[in-house]
């Protein structure tokens, strides 16, 4: 050996944290009127107690421990005390339905689960269904367990208050022992496990840290919307305990007036979410406006934001909005809309261009779109499937046979279809289910939902394909108009403002109101739900 | 597994600056008045060619090539073409002796040799003593090689344009494989070598790129005044070319003025160097400014600056100059002393007694101050060792027996003196070996020197320790005046202006005027050449 054999852990991460940012602050919504505060020393101190009262009960390494939580102190506590000990933490996704849910606990064998007292009568009527979970350990400022519809329940609070603050990690863990996992929903049948590593979440964290990527820092305050059930919260809370930033912990309730409450209160640098969540922070924004002057960056992602969002942020309230790309199998950051050197020069349209698509490859990740010719040009025009591989992608699904049809020749295919812009900036069209694929041409419904979403009267948008005699399929157009323009909005004005756009062929041959856009548990447009919806529409002609 | 096993091998950036930076400038200036400019996809394809030229020679994977050669494109060719391929770039330093440097090839038994034009006349001397050299290449942009006294050279651009364009690297490397070498001065003996791997260079690299650190980014233009021979010029090729910045590389020459004007041409944003350079750069300055306006951040490392040093770029240019820590040992960075977030309320003064200390450390690092009762207490006083530990630490000297002598229980021990500050930034103090032990107490010699260089009659100042009959050791100062100042200054002034700022047991017991402080390769000050010139002087009581 010429270099230290140092393995790359989330231990170097925390002990950091201990020792050079103690004074820093953690600030945690527990409830709509309590706001738990402390410093990182605390913080460690506690997450070591955490890490004693689970070995008590029998975590040893390797062994799963699920979540069940919002985001908020606790949570985050066990995101270093499960790892650094060796353990597996499995962050559940509360919003799965009830039979997912125990699928999913059964799945991983979680053999102890933290539960949010406020989400015990979500997880209360499926105990029975649980195979493996040894110790249900409630999470609450007051909680009294002998109350609660789980029998034999702990208190968090009460393990912690006579656990040792002095519990030591082991520093000898292979960096490829498994630090975490997340299950994603599936098109059909019961979701996917991905397993996270110390090595892989550890170089997805300084990856975040890069001044060309998301930059987190010492100095930020990080606020991430996005739940840490849900892909790892895109790595921020890792990335943020590492470089020692302040953190906004949200907890259970996220409306567009409570979040602008803690970006003006704590001065908020960087916050992270979905677009339906930017969409109501704007118009939030917009009617009640607070100090944002301390937001430098806001990282969306999840789907595609439309561009009358990106330019709400951007030109109007003068906050750069990042979009990105990621999913659960790729811890998730893989791309990222920064603007490179030469588009500085950019106009605010072209710029606005660029943060609507995906972005930028990060480093050490590779990416190419691929049809059955190969690699697609990069001309901003020719879709193909979005493949991926890098040191924080998984290369299977845990325990389950659906690996190998997203995992092959060493890469991971994504189901999304993707054009490459001239300058390599990855820019979603489709999922490969969603593609509508009209008289041999695609035609892209993002493309065709963001138009209609930077309409004045329209809220949110899904064009879905619909059988056609003669092109096989045809989009067809599902809007849900902004409430003030329920009653007057018009087929016709919207297909008009389409036709201005688009090539005739990809103009939607109907289009029709709905109430709401179905939606999957991480905020998804749930087109299935929609085709199905849809299946008995028939285009009048 | 879980996640991919990706190596991170240093040809992913390689790839990477191709895809993406295919369009972004290198400057490279090969003679006073000649600067080479092409994009990185033309570099990325001399770069193949270099390692099919040198594949054709007889280059195999875990071979030593050197590089005998100044900071300019045809070295950067070398950078990524020879650890790319799975061999091992060992660059010489060029200021060694010539003992030295028969030595350091003959150890690493370096095959393969690439030597700039303008340097020949050092090596061909001892061309006679290299064992294993079977090939030398000439360097240069107009080499007649049958004129040379090297026997049977070789032109590097003849060899180049018989080259294939197109060679491919290996992608299945493991990560631990050699990419690199350095030897470094020893106090006796010959120089040690240090091997860097594939891992331990990419890990570093992704560190530069952290907003915490030094944050090299696409949008930067980086001069490396510190030479490409010197500790992998402190990692900046690899990191801009990992992330696609613009570069500017300076050549056989860096006076102040030539610096300045590639400062002023270039729009350089990023630059490093030892003090001695900026030194000699904010004098040039003070009498014929340039424009240095994009200039964001000046790194200096290699010995500790002076505080006038530090105030004339921060507030009298103001530009950021950043202190760091490192040694060839170390890849090299291990602290900078970057502003924590409650640092950016402190006063000027303050602020600067941040930046002339050696900073924090970086992630994925430890390191600790020891003395015999274990870690010092981070209270800016308690002297002890300076340990490292870390992914980008070396655990060995390369076939050598001095190894035990630095290397022990994981640690690196790095023979500088040090203290921590209540941030637990590092402040060195002395080396092991230039301490002054005096009456039992320790009078750090650094310190001593700082303060008078911040004298406006001083240039430079060196203290020794000089024997003593009753306190075993005191401090002698050697003071060199600045040139407008010879025949002015006096002993008394300065003992005057150090009393006022240190306890009398620390106020040297004399100062000899001398006209210049004896330098080592890299520009360290070296006392022990000072101590044997002095042994002689005996205080005049």
């Amino acid at each position: 050996m010429h270099m230290m054999d140092t393995p790359l852990l989330l231990t170097s991460f925390l002990n950091r944290a201990e020792r050079f940012f103690h004074s820093k602050k953690i600030y945690s919504r527990t409830s709509a009127t309590t706001i738990h505060e402390f410093t990182y020393k605390d913080y460690v101190k506690r997450t070591r107690r955490l890490a004693d009262a689970l070995t008590k009960l029998g975590m040893k390494q390797g062994m799963k421990v699920g979540t069940y939580a919002w985001n908020h102190h606790r949570h985050l506590e066990a995101y270093f005390a499960v790892p650094c000990a060796g353990a597996v933490l499995h962050m559940i996704n509360i919003r799965l339905s009830p039979e997912h849910i125990a699928y999913v606990i059964n799945h991983a064998e979680d053999e102890i689960l933290l539960i949010d007292d406020n989400l015990v009568p979500l997880i209360a009527p499926i105990v029975s269904q649980l195979k493996t979970v040894k110790h249900f350990i409630i999470m609450g400022d007051a909680v009294a367990v002998e109350t609660l519809p789980i029998p034999n329940a702990l208190s968090y609070e009460a393990l912690l208050a006579e656990a040792d603050e002095h519990f030591t990690f082991p520093e000898d863990l292979d960096e490829n022992t498994p630090a975490g996992m997340c299950y994603t929903s599936a098109t059909t049948g019961m979701p996917k496990g991905v397993v996270y590593t110390h090595r892989s979440i550890v170089l997805h964290s300084l990856a975040a840290g890069l001044a060309d990527s998301i930059a987190i820092c010492e100095s930020d305050v990080v606020l991430p919307v996005v739940p840490m059930f849900h892909a790892n919260a895109w790595g921020l809370p890792f990335a943020s305990v590492a470089f020692g930033s302040t953190q906004v912990l949200p907890g259970p309730m996220f409306t567009p007036q409570l979040l602008l409450e803690l970006f003006d209160v704590y001065k908020v640098t960087l916050t992270a979410g979905v677009p339906t969540i930017w969409l109501g922070v704007l118009q939030e924004q917009r009617q009640n406006p607070r100090d944002l002057s301390s937001m430098r960056l806001i990282v969306c992602g999840g789907s595609a934001s439309p561009l009358g969002l990106v330019r709400g942020f951007e030109q109007e309230l003068n906050i750069p909005y990042m979009t990105g790309y990621g999913m659960t199998e790729t811890s998730p950051l893989v791309s990222l809309s920064t603007y490179l050197t030469h588009m500085q020069d950019y106009t605010d349209d072209e710029k606005m261009n660029v943060r609507i698509t995906q972005g930028m490859t990060m480093p050490l990740i590779d990416t190419r779109i691929v049809n059955e010719n190969g690699e697609v040009p990069w001309d901003g025009k020719t879709m193909g499937e979005l493949t991926i591989r890098g040191p924080w992608i998984a290369n299977a699904y845990y325990q389950d046979e659906r690996t190998e049809e997203a995992f092959k020749d060493g890469w991971l295919y994504t189901g999304d279809i993707a054009v490459m812009t001239t300058d390599g900036y990855i820019k979603i069209t489709d999922r490969t289910k969603d593609l509508i694929k009209s008289g041999g041409e695609w035609i892209s419904s993002v493309e065709l939902e963001n138009a209609l979403m930077s309409h004045p009267k329209v809220f949110e948008a899904a064009v879905i394909a619909i059988p056609h005699e003669k092109w096989l399929e045809r989009p067809l157009a599902c809007v849900v108009a902004k409430p003030e323009f329920k009653d007057s909005i018009t087929k016709e004005e919207l297909l008009e403002s389409l036709q201005q756009q688009f090539h005739k062929t990809w103009i939607p041959d109907d289009i029709v109101f709905i109430d709401e856009v179905p939606k999957t548990s991480v905020g998804k447009f749930l087109k299935a739900k929609l085709r199905e919806d849809l299946k008995e529409y028939r285009i009048q002609v």
